[in-house]
């Protein structure tokens, strides 16, 4: 029998782990043989020493294999489904689940739980009353067939070890390393049936990635150990250097998401870099789906079905279907905010130059809307509107951000930690771009 | 508040950590509030990033305030204890302490239990029926005061973050770290209240640094720091490239240090470099003490102790003291070994060149002589008596080891794994020297 410690310590001094350790090492984690303090220290190990393709590849099918394997074969239409590297203020799913189900495709969404200074789909849902995101796998492919989309969280039967290490990965420092996220990701979206996977890889202030070349080193890995694994896979770099949409928050983010369903349009806050964003993943899925032939009629076709309410009607159907309640989403003023409710204001004029949006993860973390520990709750309630995009003017005095918090809250103390993490600048700076390029 | 993955990053980023940061993350190891999956990603992080000065005094510190601190001041006599750095069929501990305190010294000795391939002291003194390693600080002093030694664990409050990070580190692959061993040895050595220390630092192929500048680098790192917390230390490095004595097991090891105790020579068996150690050592302790003015007297006078018998009666006073069975040392033949012994025999003739004490060490915990995860339990009565020693001539079929395991042991299994670790050259090759240097 495999000595945990050992496998550790190969990996440690840098050496090729084989596939069987691999897998009994990931056995183990499963049925406990390997303690949670060791996994966290393989982690660590594997952070600084990495792994090669080939230790991807068997980490990946590891993982895979430490649960079941959903078939999704009998329902009709090219299942596909998106994921994204994490970031602050990213609602995408919400809208795009409904939206390339409205175009025709089946999207099985198998979602996670805020890491780090991200959010996650599956906490956004759960401040919806009643959002049943624990769907047995029946009831999963009921909902896919009958609505076109569904949406769960890992139950304990898929990737078991997965679901763990990424617990464990948030709480010890180890989110940043690409052969765990890439292994994280394919056991995941294998296990839950998927034909097809476009991936949306963030990169900036807010993504794990901090540069383009990491970010494109990322998605190389996935895209080859996809391969590897017979899964079609293309994956789009997108700018993660201020929050996306407006909202930064679980309840705020669901009410930003449906406005952009509704096709409804505000005036004093800012939705277009969601939208586009959006509209461009929905293209990647029609086209690698085979509904479009080309990127651009894909782009097309999901403008349309946005615009003439179908991805809205297609989201409803979800709601009901995973019992979540109808009346809040469809007059989501409904859904209950943190009371104490202050706005910051800019401190000098110019132009917004730089947005932290790592920093305004970690600042949601402290208002009680995020995770220091695996175990903690998440308070959907809290969170941020920013009523100022990267590039825009603003004046001293207008208002910048308002936040939303529990009563306890010393918000004077987060008011000043807020402030350098938006720069305004004199001069007007170039945006980067929203979408940096496509790999496949 | 302090987020402890936050620390864990800082960390892993090679950042220095800031007095403040250290001690509140160590208070969280105690009080919970830093999980173990956390510290263990912290160990493997100052693995691969090491620590400056500043942090491991500020690390050795922490630990040692998380806990109590006894005063031995109101016993009479100079207090000095020894550390080793941990090797296979190290017993060392056993003859010294008795043998120290009947030339003169206090000896308070804290001890710790077996971590990795290594034995610990308070595992093989657990192998005596009745002997309590778990004294009282009230029963601690008393004994030493009486006595003149007093032998005990790690209580609960004695550097409890200590205790828990030794553990960890021992199943996580985080032993070898020289800023986590200094830590480690000071933060229990300054609780235990000892006016002086002496180190045995091992180099070799069953010590935990395999070379004489990584030795040499943690024996300088623990004086400097000893030094900065006003703890008098001298190391001496010592050779680890065979077992210590003839034998690797615990209640073997008891008996054979009862043999040295008792001054019995044995024609068959070995125990020249464990006896020569022991004298060396204890004539480091007794110059650091002031009991004799050079080292030489302090060797001739250690010496005189062991001979005349004041040693082996300081020791049953010992036994005695902490309940154990004075009758199983009187006749250590009545102490249980398991009941499959069996005697593998040289496949060539030639001389013993060299001998991987730590793989032996790993075949001891195959034996179950070990521990795989913190919480296994270990069985004092398995283990080996090596009839070799290196440099000896060896012909085909001669013993070379004799082996005591439990019944359902596949030994043939051992044997094969056994074999390649014991070379045997047809030259005589040199044998490595047993005191290498002394540094102050």
């Amino acid at each position: 029998m495999m000595t945990p410690s050992w496998i550790i310590q190969k990996k440690r001094d840098g050496k090729e782990l084989k596939k069987e350790e691999l897998s009994e090492f990931i056995r183990g984690i499963s049925s406990g043989a390997v303690a949670d303090y060791q996994a966290s220290a393989f982690l660590m190990a594997v952070f600084f020493q990495s792994m090669t393709l080939n230790e991807t590849v068997a980490l990946t099918e590891a993982m895979l294999e430490s649960g079941d394997r959903y078939c999704l074969s009998h329902i009709p239409g090219c299942k596909v489904d998106k994921h994204s590297t994490g970031g602050v203020g990213d609602k995408v799913s919400l809208i795009l689940a409904p939206l390339a189900a409205a175009c025709g495709l089946r999207v099985p969404m198998m979602s996670g739980r805020g890491l780090g200074h991200t959010g996650g789909t599956i906490d956004k849902l759960e401040s919806i009353p009643g959002f049943n995101v624990h769907l047995s796998q029946q009831r999963f492919c009921e909902i896919l067939a009958q609505v076109g989309c569904a949406m769960t969280s890992q139950t304990e039967k898929i990737a078991p070890a997965d679901k763990k290490l990424y617990a464990l990965r948030d709480v010890t420092g180890t989110v940043e390393c690409i052969p765990l996220i890439t292994a994280s990701i394919l056991s995941k979206k294998l296990a839950e049936g998927t034909d097809a996977l476009v991936l949306d890889v963030k990169i900036g202030t807010g993504a794990f990635m901090k540069t383009r070349e990491q970010a494109r080193r990322l998605a190389r890995t996935i895209i080859q150990v996809a391969k590897k694994m017979k899964l079609p896979c293309r994956a789009v770099l997108s700018s993660m250097n201020q929050p996306l949409g407006y909202s930064v928050g679980h309840t705020i983010e669901v009410c930003e998401s449906i406005e952009v369903l509704k096709n409804e349009k505000r005036d004093d806050l800012n939705s277009i870099d969601l939208k586009e964003l959006t509209l461009h993943l929905c293209a990647q899925m029609l086209y690698l789906g085979r509904v479009t032939r080309t990127l651009n009629e894909g782009r097309k076709l999901a403008q349309d079905r946005l615009h003439d309410g179908s991805a809205w009607k297609v989201f409803q159907e979800l709601v009901k279907a995973q019992n979540g309640d109808l009346a809040s989403i469809q007059s989501p003023e409904k859904l209950k905010l943190a009371t104490q409710k202050v706005t910051w204001k800019a401190k000098r004029r110019g132009y917004i130059a730089k947005m932290n949006a790592e920093e305004i993860g970690k600042l949601l973390i402290e208002l009680g809307g995020g995770r220091k520990k695996a175990s903690d709750p998440v308070d959907p309630s809290v969170g941020f509107i920013f009523h100022k995009k990267l590039g825009v003017p603003i004046q001293t005095g207008e208002p910048l951000v308002t936040v939303y918090a529990q009563p306890h809250t010393d918000l004077a103390l987060l008011e000043n930690q807020f402030h350098p993490l938006v720069e305004i600048s004199g001069t007007r700076k170039m945006v980067p771009k929203l979408v940096f390029e496509q790999l496949s």
